[in-house]
């Protein structure tokens, strides 16, 4: 990092406070105090100090601090929960429970994270899951957007003068075993064949190419899958194997980068988990569609998942679960996946910013 | 086992002798003496002593004894591969090339295992794996079919005085993890998604119901997957589980079948693979196309893996690779995945036939 970055803290959104975010990021802190020594909650402190008290079960809950901006970060002392104050709702939500209230606190807890990474005022953005209903129900102008992703890309493209459409974003999914990028993520199966398109396979590969620099410090060995069984068995099921995804894997070769493909969808991902050593033979699947790429990903359990938004001008990532309203305030949440989320982000951050490099490398 | 099957076998079919058949079941019998015991390889006696020779490398191979027919399996000592000659092809292929004469070998060996299963001369039919182009160009008349499967079904279908369309097979892929039953298989994944049919769900369910009750020896916990992301979220991601696959479950519920679903597919697998001591929520998942299903079969490996044909008169199994003619004759190739498929056979049989039943029941 440079000097001015120096001091530059991750920055962990609240997320909705209706649900389990401030438990998980409160056992976050406890549990990983080296991990989570330059993070800052952007959230509400009595929404925080509340999830505090039940982890505590009537013992010394931790402490948490209002702190005032990003740069004071440095100035709380170990063992203690830094919260900026960015909401405006002067109510404690009932726990497990749609509200707008906790919708808008959430909102406004990722629009605050997004403008300070925009603004380069921290390295890195985890968020804690919101409530899609919620959200809606907050209606904040700056928010309606059915998820975290897209509020993120607006306010990313209004950042940066861009029409959304010059923004593409992907998402991925990624464990200790494998790491996959989907071309498209919530349609039907009917409507995610039409969406294999060169375009949208080629952008794939190169906002996963560019993203995963980031992560690995190196260029990725890119794989990708096939839309149909044994990749279309040279067209016996299916022409899109030869039509849409090899002339996309070519001109991104032809670009220099390290990819290949199309290979058959039911043995890909287990090539790329399988190590010999501490290689593996492909760094990352691109998978054709939401199923194909979370059924591996899901297979050995979801509690060390984490998803990281590919494309945008800032680092982002999350736990891949939700809100739990079912079991939200009983403190008994598992933060595991929240902590890989943060351990991923701040991998991405070193890679991108190394130490001594401008901030905008 | 009634009195009259005591002492059937279980039939090895040899599959095609220019691949690793011959040799991975030289290696199963050798490995597994007491699993092997009353097990019978179809074949040809030179293709067998040729295999078993390579294996030895040079020191004394294990003994195949050429047997009249099925009930002279008993005769055979132990430390001796019992073969019986099917095959009347008098020259021995040469290794990982394709031929007619090696197609005919396989084709013959299986039509030969097929007939004894159906005369009920074999209790179970394990079956190494063939060439499709090695059998086309065999032009064997009662074997031009594009594999196994529609081998067993034609021949089944034959002696049961069936129309084909009325003895409709599914694939089952299990390993020790998961057992995945498919609604189709090996087309292109628009035409599957046009087979998710209320008819071809249904079918499956109950294929999967009937043939899984000789596995396990009780009605299986069966659990649907859906065929859009999140299981199409309410409609939001496509209709075809509120209009199709929702019908059909609730049909086979009514019948007194244990189903449930549709499920979201991309947790599906992983829940029904976790175990909570010996109990898992689901004995089989019904996947709704190839990918769906053996993507997390094949995820952890696919040394393990079994195919399973459901819906035959008849128990047959094979291990979940092909001929693998690259490797063929240098006495490397894995014989985990075979074992697997003549223990899951096993299995079936003492299931179907418990002893004191009835052969028919």
């Amino acid at each position: 990092m440079n000097d001015a970055e120096v001091g530059l803290p991750v920055v962990i959104t609240m997320g909705d406070p209706a649900g389990i975010g401030p438990e998980i990021i409160v056992k976050a802190f406890m549990q990983e105090p080296d991990l989570t020594a330059n993070c800052l909650v952007a959230g509400d402190v009595a929404c925080m100090r509340r999830a505090a008290a039940w982890i505590a079960k009537g013992g010394l809950p931790w402490s948490v601090a209002l702190v005032e901006g990003p740069l004071q970060r440095q100035g709380v002392p170990p063992g203690c929960l830094p919260v900026i104050q960015v909401t405006d709702v002067p109510s404690l939500p009932e726990m497990g429970k749609v509200s707008a209230a906790a919708g808008r606190m959430a909102a406004q807890s990722v629009l605050w994270a997004t403008g300070a990474a925009l603004r380069e005022e921290v390295l890195a953005i985890v968020t804690a899951p919101l409530h899609k209903e919620a959200l809606f129900a907050a209606k904040l102008p700056d928010a309606m957007c059915p998820g975290h992703t897209e509020m993120l890309q607006a306010q990313s493209a209004r950042h940066l003068g861009l029409d959304l459409a010059r923004l593409p974003v992907r998402m991925m999914l990624a464990n200790d075993e494998l790491r996959t990028v989907l071309v498209s993520i919530h349609m039907s199966l009917r409507h995610a064949i039409e969406a294999v398109t060169y375009e949208s396979v080629l952008e794939t590969i190169r906002i996963t190419h560019q993203s995963l620099r980031w992560t690995l410090g190196r260029a990725p060995k890119m794989a990708v899958a096939g839309l149909n069984p044994h990749a279309g068995e040279a067209g016996l099921f299916g022409q899109e194997e030869i039509d849409i995804i090899e002339p996309a894997i070519r001109k991104a070769q032809s670009e220099g980068l390290n990819v290949s493909g199309p290979y058959p969808p039911d043995t890909v991902f287990m090539r790329a988990r399988r190590r010999t050593g501490l290689l593996t033979e492909f760094d990352v699947v691109i998978a054709m569609y939401h199923d194909q790429g979370l059924i591996p990903v899901k297979y050995l359990g979801v509690e060390q998942g984490v998803n990281v938004t590919l494309g945008l001008p800032l680092i982002r990532t999350s736990p891949d679960h939700g809100t739990a309203f079912d079991i939200a305030g009983q403190a008994i949440a598992d933060p595991s996946s929240l902590i890989a989320a943060i351990r991923m982000a701040k991998t991405m951050t070193m890679r991108r910013h190394p130490p001594g490099a401008p901030a905008s490398a």
